[in-house]
C-alpha cells in the first residue's frame, strides 16, 4: 500500500530516540538500519546470550523484535505528541535464526487513529545469505499524550 | 481439563534444565516456583534492563515470558527423548507490568502426540498484589531427538 | 476476574438483539444458553452445512463461533449508545467438533474504555460429553455511536 | 519466496475438489479464481446472508475465507495422498467488507513436511476498486491418509 506522509516531520529520530532509549531494546542491542514512512528495518547482531542450546537466536528474542520491529515501522505515522504502545502480537517461527545477524523489516499494513496495524518479517543473515526464519502480526494502540 | 500422567517421570528436572541452561532464559534471570504436570510457574524478578520508559517491563519481554511459560508447561508432558520448539505465540498486553515481580503461568490446554497447545496468563505483583498484565496462546511442535 | 457491574442495565437485552439480528448469525443458526456480565454461552446446533467433510463443523465455523462468544462477553459490558467490533482474534483448533451441538463460552480477560480483550472456548457436545474443540483470543474495539 | 514445485501434478483439480466439496464452503458460496503452486485467489460474492448489520460482510465470515484462502495455498504443495487441516489463524479485521465481492488471497509462507505456514490478504472490492479489508497468518498440519 501507499503509505501516508508522515504526520511527523521529524519521524525518523522520534523512533530511534523513543525506541533505542529503551533499557529493553538496549538489552537486546539491536539498531536500526532504515527508517522510512510506514518502514523500519532491525539489525540484531549474533549475540551469544541470545540463543537457545543450539547457538541460534531464541524463538522469545525474535518475538520481541517483531514487536519492535512492528511498532516502530507504526511509530513513523504518529504525529508530534503521540506514542504507541503494543495491544497484541502473533510470531510464526519458521527456521532456526542461525547466523551472524538477524534483520527484522517492519511495515505498516493499515494505519489507524487510534489502532495501527503492522507486519514483521524476520530474516537470518547466514554468511551473507538471507533466509526468512519468522513472520508476525503486531497490533499497536496510539495514545496522545497529555498535555503539560 | 485433566492432565496425562507425565510419560517421563523426571519431567521436573529435564524440564527445568532444558529450560534454564538456555543462554536467552539466563538473559532474563527468571526462575520457576513450580513445575507441575502440565503446568509450571515462572517467576521473573523486576530488572531495570528489561523495561520500558516508565520502568515497566517491557511487551517484548512479557511475550517471551509467555513462550517460556507454555513451552515448559507443555514440555513437562513429553516422553524421555524428545523435545519441543515454539510454532507460533499471540500474546495480548493487558496492563503495565509494574512491580517486584512478573508471575507467568503456563498450563497446556491441548496435549498431543505431534503438537500441543498451552496458554500462560501472566501476573504483575506490585506491593504483593497480584494483576492479570498479559495472556497468550503457545502452540509448541514436539519432536523425537534422533537415536546415537 | 470480577466483572464490573454492567454499564448498561439491559445487557442481555441489548447483546441479545445486537448479535441475533445480525444475518451472518442467523446463517450460523446460534442461540444464546447465558448471557451475565462479561461472559456468555453460544449453542449451535449440528447443522450438516456447516461441516467439512467427515461431517464435523468446520474450522472457519468454529472460527465464527469464537468471535461472536467473546464479542458478545465483552458487549455485556458497554454502556448505551456504544458498540463494539472485532480487531482481530486467534483461534486455535484442538480437536474434531462431533456430535449434536457446539458450546462457546465467551468471557472477558480484560475489560477497557475502548479496547477490550475476551477468550472463547468452545466445546463440541457428543452423546451428552462435552470436550475442548477450540480455544481463541479475540480484541474487540468499543466504539460510541454518533448523537442524533 | 520461490515455491516448491508441487508434489502432485494434479494439485490444481485436487484443491479445488477438496474445497469445494465442503458444505461448509458452499455454504459461503465462493469459487476459485486462481490455483497455482502455493498461492490462491477466493473469490467470495456478497451475499446478504453473510453480513452484518451495516451491510458488510461480517468478521467471522472473513476470518473463514482467511482460513480457506492460506489452507488452500497450503494444500497446493501437497504430495497426493496427503490432506491438511487448520491447527490456527489469526485474523485482523482492517477495514469494513463493502462492495460486490471479497477476494481472499492465499500465499505459502514456509512450506514444511508436517507443518506449513501460509498468510491470506482480503480486498473488498467496490465498484472495482479493491482495498485491504483483513490480514491473517494461517497454520496448518499436513497429514498423510492411511493406506486403504
Amino acid at each position: 500500500m501507499s503509505m501516508p506522509t508522515p504526520a511527523n516531520p521529524d519521524y525518523e529520530d522520534a523512533v530511534r530516540g523513543a525506541v533505542l532509549s529503551m533499557p529493553a531494546a538496549q538489552h537486546l542491542g539491536f539498531d536500526f538500519a532504515r527508517i522510512a514512512p510506514g518502514e523500519v528495518e532491525i539489525v540484531q547482531p549474533y549475540r551469544p546470550e541470545l540463543t537457545q542450546h543450539n547457538g541460534y537466536l531464541q524463538g522469545g528474542v525474535l518475538g520481541a523484535l517483531a514487536d519492535f520491529a512492528g511498532g516502530s515501522a507504526a511509530g513513523t505515522l504518529l504525529a508530534p505528541g503521540w506514542v504507541n504502545m503494543t495491544i497484541d502480537y502473533t510470531v510464526k517461527l519458521l527456521a532456526p535464526a542461525r547466523g551472524e545477524r538477524v534483520l527484522a523489516r517492519g511495515r505498516v499494513v493499515k494505519p489507524g487513529a487510534l489502532v495501527t496495524v503492522a507486519a514483521a518479517d524476520l530474516y537470518a543473515v547466514d554468511g551473507g545469505e538471507q533466509s526468512l526464519c519468522a513472520t508476525a502480526l503486531v497490533t499497536m494502540r496510539n495514545v496522545k499524550l497529555a498535555e503539560a
